[in-house]
């Protein structure tokens, strides 16, 4: 693989490893850059269908807006500059001439939607006004990883402009509690959901909220975002509106977005030393019969009864695959499909056409169900798909609740934090953004979330000794 | 609009003017680029969501390649790069530094797709492979006009390998069929398919196959293509495979492609003095619906009944929208949705309501039909929408018909299409490139297609006074 720019490191199941093993991605000759093949493309289709659905159902429709930045455009709100400057691609060349104004690859659309924003909001009646974007995005990452950080990526970004700063904060709420919804029900994770630091802050948000996820390997991942902007964009690039007392006022925004990233949180959340287990709701098969015969009679017989019995899941609603790959034998399938994670299998032999039966395999639990009467199949395949779904969220709900632990010092921090299974530390933080570099360097960890559902509790920081009102928690992130 | 580089042209309804006036685009400050605006874009989305499952259907799934291509890529086939190199944008800088190798940004994506052809295809058995991909791209045009050509647009690009040149024509024929389906039954459009002359062959392509759609201004929109692409890029890029002889052979290559220009066919394939005239299959609302009131107590009448009405009609899996906007009146909605091309209205007053009926109003016919009973409404309104859908293919087809006429000699040629409304000139044409280019100097029109279905017959070439044995149609072209 000496193309790739991706940097491996060994744990459970290291991403990279079973992201290209079971065939959702490859690595590219492109620095950083991932080839998301059909299987892992699938599955980010199933994301999108579904959180499409929601976001409309939020209010927000979909537009698209240009790739290219004007260099200038990116000058206009400070910090965002300097938060992302040092990670733009720019074009500098195009038609074969020079251009006159570099152009950047957007890293983020805030400012070409702003500058639009300005153009197209008037007055009180227009806000709230947002846009979802599905689009790619390029940030030039040093160390890269199949999915959880690739140079360029795909993401939706959403943006809404607000009368007033409850309204807008109000709404920022509302979309991280909308992908909080979208995580349990969808990808079966349950995130931890918050208020971000000061120095996890996106740059040029006033607050930024966030949903950690928990995953295998006890390191968090931050797999949202959703920031209340302030009226600062809406100054760089004059947003502004007539209010119903007629004055000229500067808009509130929002920005918010999930990106391919939420694949990698799938892979690192779900399996087992088997590899992937997929939540039903976004696996590209959900279930994958597996036909069982050794002579030719028996072939054409098995086959037959798999496609009807495919047909019938079709029309349940189902994706279905029929493995009726010739060059592998039953057992290679089952380890096939168990490492990439199908979440249900239906065995299929010339006994179960006989008995007008099959048995089916639960990828979590590893059950195996012989002899199920057909006529029964289809309710008991949807009843286990349920069942699955229901699990795995579960399964990762426990291993928040087991991996997150109190701590009252740095040192008993660090030391929680390298041992176990890594996971969450409640602690107690007065700090700023320079204890929260300390605090980095110190423990190779970082405050992920103050979480919404953290009670109000006098304490004392880790870090400075000061008093607290709050615990933050803290753990190793990608 | 200072900021545009589009450059507009009077003619029926301009294909700017109206694509800015009925909301669909609007101008970006990057030049040559549009921003969709959410109204254009849920066009976007209907023709996605269709042909996505048509496409499937063909056995072929959707993947994602990387966006920034090697320069070393894009030189690898000669006439590819002689086509594709002067429209590049070029990333020179990224991270701060500047690049060892300079990165294009896909004007298209053969060359980083057929690298990983090379690395995934081994045997016979793998073939026919293919994937599609959903994608922006970007060609640095000099002359731009709201989605007929934009810096960047946005497109789906399908690519296969085959074993043999038979099976790689074949199915480039098969995509064609398909895409022809598509715009019939979906788009309302007759497309002429065809090939292409020599001169208008993709940069790489043996052959070039197209759909030609005829706009109401007459001149002639290449909607999409199909290329056999040979064995060419296999060559430059790897890709062979392990026959059943079990001899190397390179692989057959196609393309195929459809993009936003298809809404630009849309806005000039259908439209009248009054504007756009949506086919209710890509229509973002197939019906809306307009309250008509003057007292307090008549709109909470109205509205409510309204709401019950929208709730009905979505319930029966139509698009709907209430335009309850306080602001303007009942005729400036008319106006207004007449415009943006919505196929069915429905006018809803207290009179209505009183007697338990509405009033509906077909865009394409402005046939408006008083008194439907409220029970009566669902079923009527599907049967229009089905009616329209079908007039606009009908209005479109006979429109090709009365503007494709057959002319004898290069004078007779210049005039047909310099007068009335443009079409297509059957032609006999036995000339080169060079012929080709001369056709187009002299009469401003180009050869679009050789139509599949036009017979052999024995003529003399307009240009070289040579032998022909087949017609070809030409027509001014965007």
């Amino acid at each position: 693989m000496k193309e790739s720019t991706f940097q491996p490191k060994s744990e459970v199941h290291e991403l990279s490893d079973l992201a290209y093993k079971a065939d959702l991605a490859d690595y590219s000759p492109v620095r950083g850059c991932m080839v998301i093949k059909p299987y892992g493309y699938a599955i980010w289709e199933n994301i999108q269908k579904d959180l499409d659905r929601r976001i409309k159902d939020c209010g927000y429709p979909n537009a698209y807006f240009p790739l290219l930045i004007p260099e200038s455009f990116m000058r206009k709100e400070a910090e965002h500059v300097e938060g992302f400057a040092p990670e733009c691609a720019v074009v500098t060349h195009a038609g074969g001439e020079k251009l006159e104004e570099p152009l950047v690859i957007r890293p983020t659309s805030e400012t070409i939607i702003y500058h639009m924003f300005g153009k197209w909001i008037r007055s009180w009646r227009d806000l709230p006004y947002g846009i979802n974007q599905w689009a790619n995005v390029v940030r030039w990452e040093m160390r890269t990883r199949l999915f959880l950080r690739t140079t360029e990526f795909l993401w939706q970004e959403g943006h809404t402009a607000h009368a007033t700063r409850e309204s807008a904060d109000g709404d920022a709420r509302r979309m991280l509690e909308t992908y909080r919804q979208f995580f349990e029900e969808i990808l079966a994770l349950a995130p931890v959901v918050g208020e971000k630091s000061e120095n996890e802050r996106f740059a040029g948000a006033e607050r930024t909220y966030s949903l950690e996820v928990l995953l295998r390997d006890g390191k968090a991942l931050q797999s949202g975002t959703s920031h209340y902007l302030g009226q600062g964009f809406a100054k760089a690039f004059e947003i502004t509106y007539q209010s119903k007392q007629n004055e000229l006022e500067f808009a509130h925004l929002n920005s918010w977005g999930v990106s391919t990233r939420l694949i990698g949180a799938l892979i690192l959340g779900h399996q087992d030393e088997l590899g992937l287990i997929l939540p039903p709701a976004v696996a590209p098969y959900q279930v994958v019969i597996i036909p069982i015969y050794k002579t030719e009679e028996e072939k054409s017989l098995v086959l037959a009864s798999c496609a009807e019995l495919k047909a019938e899941l079709k029309e349940a609603g189902l994706r279905i695959f029929v493995d009726d790959d010739d060059q592998s034998s039953p057992g290679a399938k089952f380890n096939k499909w168990e490492l990439k994670g199908a979440p249900l299998r239906i065995h299929l032999g010339p006994r179960d056409v006989k008995n007008d039966c099959a048995e089916l395999a639960r990828r979590d639990t590893r059950v195996k169900t012989r002899d199920i009467p057909r006529a029964a199949l289809s309710a008991k395949v949807q009843e286990e798909l349920s069942s699955i779904q229901a699990a795995l969220l579960e399964r990762n709900r426990s291993w928040v609740r087991e991996n997150t632990f109190t701590v009252e010092s740095l040192e008993e921090l660090s030391e929680k934090l390298s041992t176990g299974n890594g996971g969450f530390a409640r602690v107690h933080w007065a700090g700023g953004k320079e204890e929260e570099k300390e605090l980095q360097t110190k423990t190779k960890a970082s405050i992920r979330v103050c979480p919404f559902d953290e009670a109000d509790e006098e304490g004392v920081c880790i870090m400075t000794g000061k008093p607290s009102k709050r615990r933050v928690w803290v753990a190793k992130a990608y």
